[in-house]
């Protein structure tokens, strides 16, 4: 497997060219820090964006939903769409308005999304969704029965045509505003989570999961 | 000004009907406290998800990039877009696989963006997305000049299309699943913001900005 992703007309970063990267290493680990991403997609001429949660295992992204839902009917039909992920990193202020930024990591994947139909590879990509909101949470959690499996549709993504855009550190002002009495630099940012808070009715002697490696 | 939006086929919630929210009041809170959004948009049959900052002035959306930008020059010329911000507040861990989910707030607005030519108005519009780094940000940095003006584009998108979607509490499990021995809850997820870090080179005396109204 090679280390770098080949960008596409598409997928190379025109604006601000520096800020792009193609490294497989890179893509993988902001998508798998990411909790949340947003599939673009169209109906009737009109684009969404529609935000979900997903997982990645290998070079494969996998989305699931509703059967009934409109985005997954629409993806499974082999249209096109666009999964980008965005993870926040801090607030850049410069002496200058204009030089004012964000500091982030994002993803961009381009491509057409296949349902996923072979029950073992549903249930395996269904535990990676699952264990985006604990480690092995899968192996806990009470496992989705035939009911459950035929009421959820799980869709896969190649991660192929795809780019990363990242921003880091302080402002880069204009040599003529640096000595100008503004504050500049940069607040990095960060989801944290607060501690669990435990459902009504839990059996006695519980313990809530580590999030440690989530957040 | 009604507190109410009206929903449209397509910002009605169909899924979850009874998290769809279209009350102006609740509209405005998510936007003002989210500092991303995703734009998207179709550019030869590719539809694309973009983040980018924006900021809202009463019921209009404000977004801006290069004039080159590749987002910007297809907005600008009228095109469907779709803006969707999204915030992520918390991880629901169920007794069940199938019952897991996210705690979010997210505002989908469809419409056609215009660009802002008027200086003024231009100006007030990128004032208050500086001003979504840290408050009264814009009365404090050097303002754009003529060049600096030029070199951005400034689009409006009206808030007229919207809808909110919301999922708060804990998980919802079926009542055969209660008594599992398995930890059920919901862990609360934010932004959290760490101390700034000054720029090299900074005047001397000069106070980092609070984000106490930030995050």
């Amino acid at each position: 497997m090679t280390t770098k992703f080949s960008p596409t007309d598409r997928t190379r970063i025109h604006r601000l060219p520096a800020h792009g990267n193609y490294d497989r290493d890179v893509v993988h680990s902001i998508l798998d820090e990411a909790l949340v991403c947003h599939l673009a997609f169209v109906v009737d001429d009109q684009p969404y964006a529609i935000p979900t949660t997903f997982a990645r295992i290998d070079d494969r992204l996998f989305v699931h939903g509703a059967a009934a839902s409109r985005m997954i009917k629409t993806l499974a039909g082999g249209v096109r769409v666009c999964f980008t992920a965005t993870l926040l990193d801090g607030i850049v202020l410069a002496r200058s308005a204009f030089h004012h930024s964000m500091n982030y990591r994002s993803v961009v994947v381009l491509g057409t999304a296949e349902e996923v139909t072979d029950l073992a590879h549903k249930r395996r990509a269904l535990d990676a969704i699952v264990d985006r909101t604990a480690e092995s949470r899968s192996r806990c959690a009470r496992p989705p029965n035939d009911k459950e499996l035929a009421a959820t549709r799980v869709l896969v993504l190649p991660i192929e045509e795809v780019s990363a855009k990242i921003r880091t550190g302080g402002p880069v002002d204009d040599e003529e505003d640096l000595a100008l009495p503004v504050w500049a630099g940069h607040v990095p940012i960060r989801l944290r989570a607060s501690d669990p808070i435990p459902a009504e009715g839990l059996a006695p002697g519980l313990v809530a999961p580590s999030n440690e490696k989530l957040l």
